[in-house]
């Protein structure tokens, strides 16, 4: 028999709130029949929509509350006191309580995170959570963190995001053994900045259980070269916006090219089935799920503009991470490192 | 009559080298019939070429040299003495002396630019070189810089980017009033690190002609959301390089799509005329050629990997920049701003 996942919903987050966040964990009962859920936000907009979802009804427990964090409100206004009681605090609260095993949110990035490290603290031996995410590329899926919980990153907190990266893979990848790069201006040892050369260099040192590949360059992501792909907050946000933005363009390109001629319109016909199988491998809404690793708990964010299938999506990975024990196998790789001295400690003692 | 453009060669650099640089170059003359050519290169090499290239080899005088930088010389090998003889450095030494307007390579771009910088120094009143291209867009073409050359920028080195972006997007764009954009993992005024919110208040500040857009995205590179993109060379290189691969993952997927079934490979018959012209938009050769601005001079570089049609648009973005006069047109914008003391300098009188 399977095992439960309780998972606390923030039904009030994201562009388009409870009317999709609710059907979407409704469809992700289909995949896991076994997920109770713990919905957090206001009855007036939460009761009407539970009503006619009655499986969704079924496996849920509502809890009513008038606050909510808005898109636009900063990680330091989602912090205070007021704003302790609202949909988002709650979904994380109960993850520090042990009532839900993961809370998943589609709202505000930065305030998810604040109060997510406030709330559930990051793990010893972690300095700084990170966000990752899945991507599709030529040779399947790969991991890449961090997305933007962290501008600028030193060369310890690169290693710490390998690691996170590294038992991730293993996790929701199923990986025995998976590949980690760094991302770099170049492959060759001399290249780039302070940070990603000491990174380099510990990891090389053989000090991690992790399968160092080197370094990788920007091209590489979409290639595939690696299955984990490390790098720092700034970086790693722009290069995966870079990415859906080009994916975009190249969709409607494409879109409007079969509509510019008659014969192309007629080509469209035939080449409709194979045309929905490429769209449908690259399909954004199949990725969606920004996990926060590093945290004494598990939170996934949904990207704020997804319908109920991308939701659906990022409620899959917080019921993998939960079901392949990611938080216990993280924990056991972090208190193997530390029994080993890192060349710093070794340093000042 | 349209003005002449001696154009320096390296036709030592590139993967393929001289054997389809050299038919690279007799291509440029049909659109530029006014350039004329100083090739730089070993004559067993570039003789037997020019021999069977008599359209080129009207238009150019060929200087004899042993020497060349190879593909993976490191910066410091490059400015060595006894490569002060090499293809790459008598091309970028054509320029110094006057001999040539522009100097085009399309060898390794770490050692062009370690000599370019050598030989043509910065501009006064830049302090750093940058690597910028045009690559295309939703709306049009875009420019982007540094790609590369400044891996660590300050808020200073960003605001002289973005004013010499502004310059070059006037220049080869033809804009009037190119917008411009400083890249950031958000577009709200407290996003990002010190360097971007620095650069950003001061472009605000109206102390130079740039019309200033603020903080763009990564998905804005492509969306063309601004002409003029301006960024650090770490996070400019694998953003750009990240497209890169995202688009041939693209172009791969596709072609393997219509590959996988009858009705998809009767429906490409059709489509095909419509499916060239969007992989003739998005060819990256039509892209080819990186400038490196902020010299006393005007280099550069191709594509390594490039074909002869990619070249030969390298050589004319080169072209683009003589006859457009746009050192002529750096050189005043940057006299008109230091006549303008910068914040800094104001407090330190």
């Amino acid at each position: 028999m399977p095992d439960k996942v309780r998972i606390a919903i923030d039904a009030m987050g994201g562009d388009h709130g409870a009317s999709v966040l609710l059907p979407g964990a409704e469809i992700s009962l289909i995949r896991h029949p076994d997920i109770e859920y713990l919905l957090f936000g206001n009855r007036e907009v939460v009761e009407p929509l539970l009503d006619r979802l009655p499986r969704l009804k079924a496996k849920s427990k509502f809890v009513h509350t008038e606050v909510s964090i808005r898109m636009d409100d900063k990680p330091s206004q989602a912090l205070r006191h007021g704003r302790w009681k609202s949909s988002m605090w709650l979904a994380i609260d109960a993850v520090k309580k042990g009532e839900a095993d993961v809370a998943v949110s589609a709202g505000n990035t930065g305030a998810l995170m604040a109060i997510a490290k406030f709330a559930l603290k990051t793990l010893p031996g972690i300095d700084r959570p990170a966000i990752a995410t899945l991507f599709p590329t030529r040779r399947g899926d790969s991991v890449m963190l961090d997305l933007g919980a962290n501008l600028e990153c030193d060369a310890e907190n690169l290693v710490q995001f390998a690691l996170m990266g590294d038992v991730f893979a293993r996790t929701v990848l199923g990986l025995v053994q998976p590949t980690v790069g760094l991302l770099n201006v170049g492959s060759e040892d001399l290249k780039g900045n302070d940070a990603v050369r000491g990174a380099a260099a510990r990891l090389r040192g053989g000090m991690t259980p992790i399968k160092f590949h080197g370094f990788v360059e920007g091209d590489d992501i979409a290639a595939g070269t690696v299955d984990v792909i490390v790098t720092d907050g700034f970086t790693g946000n722009v290069a995966l916006k870079a990415i859906e933005g080009v994916a975009k363009l190249f969709s409607e390109s494409l879109r409007a090219s079969f509509h510019h001629s008659l014969p192309a319109r007629f080509g469209y016909v035939f080449a409709r089935g194979a045309l929905k199988k490429f769209a449908a491998r690259l399909d954004p809404r199949r990725h969606n799920g920004a996990m926060f690793l590093g945290l004494a708990g598990i939170a996934v964010k949904s990207h704020g503009s997804t319908d109920a299938f991308g939701f659906a999506n990022a409620i899959g990975v917080a019921a993998d991470l939960k079901l392949n024990g990611f938080l216990q196998k993280i924990g056991d790789e972090l208190s193997r490192l530390n029994r080993a001295p890192s060349p710093e400690q070794s340093a000042a003692l």
